[in-house]
């Protein structure tokens, strides 16, 4: 379960409601939390450190991802979690997503940006002059790709303001998806 | 060379400096465009799917990573490079990295958000309660993370307003120091 619920004001509450869902619906779910690090008298930079090794070492002994991609801080997920599917998809695993925002990639980042200039060749860029990527996602095409070469799948859902980070529903859709194919999956002893 | 640079209104000639200076420091540089891919007549959504997935192809080709992580629309880098970073670590490549902004993510963050709260654990969260990375790092804990523990080295830079996703001094420093790594490590036959 990667994505930005560590950083909730009691993110262990978050990860026994997400834990809860997996059990209901077949899997043993795994939160970034659950290495329990011992960090007493451990600095600051060396703490991250084992954070960031604990965290990979969690996501290899799973045998699929669910992210959570609602935009985090700018029109994108956090690259925290990105780096995370990035990690999981090179190791050949699923990788199944939800975001509790529905407005599209191209959308949120227009939203975002100080200006939007359309180029001479029909694409539009921001007061940088870097080029808004206009595929019609949900978010980065490298984000995207992961999930539907994957086998994986993004579930979408509209959350009441304040409610972004915390709503299960699409989060439970995508367990019961999950479910589904990889029930499906081990039915064709693949 | 993962980063934003192919959002550049030129990104060709970005290209073209990058891999002249891999050269110069005895690598063969391989951008995200060198795939070529013809998407003529190719909807959106599947070009963004062959996009992501050509990228993946020249990411397994290569030996390290340099990514440019400048902050990108938000306080961190481009989700699609922190992807990247993911990808490469988990297929053991070293991941270096250079950035053209100095400023820590800490303050940057609490630059970039609305409002800044102190939990009573000590903890810093934004308006949406959600925590404030403290550990004095240049981004999230998982891209310093990869950097740090493939042998890789992140090299910042302070840049002329509207360079910070031009400028190559950084990522000139970031070259030189890798090919010393590289050469330590074919000396000592690892």
């Amino acid at each position: 379960m990667a994505g930005p619920d560590v950083f909730l004001p009691d993110p262990l509450a978050a990860a026994a409601a997400k834990k809860e869902l997996c059990t209901a619906y077949g899997f043993e779910g795994v939160f970034p939390l659950d290495a329990e690090l011992d960090l007493t008298g451990v600095g600051p930079h060396e703490a991250a450190l084992r954070i960031s090794r604990a965290n990979e070492d969690l996501i290899r002994g799973c045998e699929l991802m669910v992210a959570h991609v609602t935009p985090f801080r700018g029109p994108s997920a956090d690259v925290g979690t990105a780096y995370e599917m990035g990690f999981a998809r090179a190791l050949g695993k699923r990788v199944f997503a939800y975001t509790n925002v529905e407005v599209d990639f191209p959308t949120r980042t227009e939203r975002f940006v100080q200006r939007v200039r359309e180029r001479p060749t029909g694409e539009r860029e921001d007061e940088n002059g870097l080029q808004i990527e206009a595929f019609g996602l949900d978010d980065n095409l490298m984000l995207i790709g992961a999930i539907e070469d994957s086998g994986g799948a993004l579930f979408r859902a509209t959350v009441p303001a304040g409610r972004e980070f915390l709503d299960l529903e699409a989060f439970e859709r995508c367990l019961s998806h999950a479910r589904r194919v990889l029930a499906t999956t081990l039915a064709q002893g693949s």
